[in-house]
């Protein structure tokens, strides 16, 4: 199957719309949450439990695979479908993300240091090329550029694959972030073209950059939209916090193509899923529901759980009663509790479990909204 | 169903037997590996996904239960079956082993530190009562006696439990050990009469101690199959070494009452369970295989396989090629050795299930060649 994107229904109500993305490995209902499997798993589950459990989309990471096992590894055992066990679609990044994180630090990290950078220590030069840095895992030398992040992904062999581009800091001079929206945008064209040298059944979407400035976002809409990209994902500095996000995406996402599908980079907290949708998301994706998880943080329709509240080491309760998932069918909220106190491993799969499958049978609700036009 | 063996085959050419041990909550086929799940998991696996593989019998540690949840919340619960959703047999151990350990260090700890004790921080007191002590958790001071820890067993209600024993050090003189020994006897009866005013369907093993001496053991194996116990378990420092072990063994076995299931205590690796099994020795529990498994050393036919050597980085092969455990049937090793590289908790989950289906389908193997006399 060739990948191909439907709109299966435009909202009345709002520019919520329910789409279905065909690709190689099969369909992703849209709007769609995509978990974030960094070294091709999720944590603590199995890709079989991640099956089971009905998710349509898995996030890998390029840059730590590129690191370990590297990516000639995947490709020789047939890609990372075949490597992880994974028959469902995969999408991975350019590792452009992670590397500028390490340059510059996280948004977040960066807004809670204010502005102060602190992790150079692996970037070695940054240049019209690309990033040459240093292995966390041995010290070798790497070169990331489009040329060289695209074929990586080439092995890897995703269902949809990123373009190489620039994770400007949130406190950067406008100056400097039309800089480097020119220069990811110059990576961003040269990655298409490595990209279409062969194609390999892999779609590419690009990444529209521009910070929080409206000017540049549209700039870079408008260049990247008319290149053959097959979807568009919105990346780098979105905002530092959800109100900046919701008014970057009211101004952008009416200027995006209606005909393809788009993917908003790192988010997946329930309240901003619930403000974007109506604009039209399709696909985001976000570690922060499995993280959660892991933390003892669990989520129900009535809000966060947290499973070591001393109000649960007693009870004889599911995390939702009414939820069928592998874990609220077998424990009780006394026994995760205990799990969690004990630091047990298993405490973390059986969290995670219930966390991917409330944003599973979430965005099937939204879909359901969303074609009764309710959102 | 109530406690009852039967021995369905006694080998001719040596002790060794198979049987059933039949409780409340299903079959134990013996001769049989029982997998150590100290705070009710066993680590990196929930409870399904042991029923799953097929582990008959799972070992709980009252000491750590006692500690957290609480035998209470346990027992409010409806016992440590429904609290951890098991269906098939649980073994408790009276809390007697690890308290002594904090007190004395273990015989391992012991060996290796050559005799200077290294964990005395929480043992309190040690009388003909009991053991007074301070939680590691909370601070609190408890008191385990026979009566106590009997009590907690039976909140915790596992099929088989075992009476408050005293574990002495590997290096005492001999009074001091006889000491301890008529010591741990009137402990033991204590635990037998405290279990018997409501055995509430459980079986109570006692433990034979003496340490390597064997006049003392012969005397404990005397005095203790004198009493109503339902098996025996052998206990206590049982040599330096596997060749002490098996003199032991040699010298204790044939004085077991044949008619009642034995067991011995925290053995369980592969070339000690070959000797002890011809010996006529039922059941052994250990977690030397799910241990092993998380620092990624898998059990196979042709010996251990250490999953991080480079050898097995692009291996397309699964852990071992006749196996059909989940983990051998959708993961190969190039796969597991990067989730153990990336330290993935899948790959402790991952590697934990082959470790103990291995264990399972050894005993099987152990059991048929028994049948058929061949060992």
């Amino acid at each position: 199957m060739k990948f191909k994107f439907e709109v299966i229904h435009q909202s009345k109500k709002s520019a919520a719309r329910v789409g279905r993305i065909h690709t190689p490995h099969g369909i992703i209902d849209t709007p769609s949450f995509v978990a974030v499997g960094t070294n091709a798993t999720l944590k603590a589950l199995d890709s079989k439990a991640v099956d089971e459990i009905g998710l349509q989309l898995l996030f890998c990471n390029t840059y730590h695979l590129l690191l370990q096992p590297g990516a000639d590894v995947v490709a020789q055992a047939g890609g990372l479908h075949k490597f992880m066990n994974r028959k469902h679609p995969i999408i991975t990044d350019s590792g452009g993300f992670q590397v500028f994180s390490l340059a510059y630090g996280s948004v977040a990290d960066e807004l809670k240091s204010r502005g102060t950078k602190k992790h150079d220590g692996t970037v070695l030069k940054i240049s019209e090329e690309g990033v040459l840095f240093r292995s966390y895992r041995d010290g070798a030398k790497v070169l990331l550029t489009p040329e060289t992040s695209v074929d990586a992904q080439k092995k890897l062999g995703a269902d949809i694959i990123i373009p190489f581009d620039e994770l400007p800091p949130y406190h950067i001079d406008s100056e400097k972030l039309k800089k480097s929206l020119d220069r990811t945008h110059r990576w961003e064209k040269r990655s298409l073209d490595e990209h279409l040298k062969n194609s390999n059944g892999q779609a590419m979407y690009s990444v529209i950059h521009g910070g929080i400035d409206q000017d540049l976002r549209k700039q870079s809409c408008d260049f990247l939209t008319s290149l053959p990209f097959d979807g568009f994902a919105i990346g780098g500095s979105i905002g530092k916090n959800r109100e900046e996000m919701v008014e970057l995406l009211k101004f952008l996402m009416p200027r995006m193509p209606k005909d393809k599908p788009n993917h908003l980079l790192g988010i997946g907290d329930l309240e901003s899923i619930k403000q974007i949708i109506p604009l039209g998301v399709d696909t985001f994706d976000s570690s922060y529901p499995t993280r959660a998880a892991r933390h003892g943080v669990l989520f129900t329709k009535e809000g966060l759980l947290r499973i070591l509240k001393s109000v649960n080491k007693t009870s004889s309760s599911s995390i939702e009663e009414d939820c069928n998932c592998f874990t609220c069918k077998n424990y009780t909220l006394a026994y995760l509790q205990h799990l969690f106190k004990a630091r047990e491993i298993s405490a973390l799969t059986l969290a995670t479990i219930h966390n991917l499958h409330f944003m599973v049978r979430l965005m099937e609700q939204y879909r359901s909204d969303i074609l009764q036009d309710l959102i």
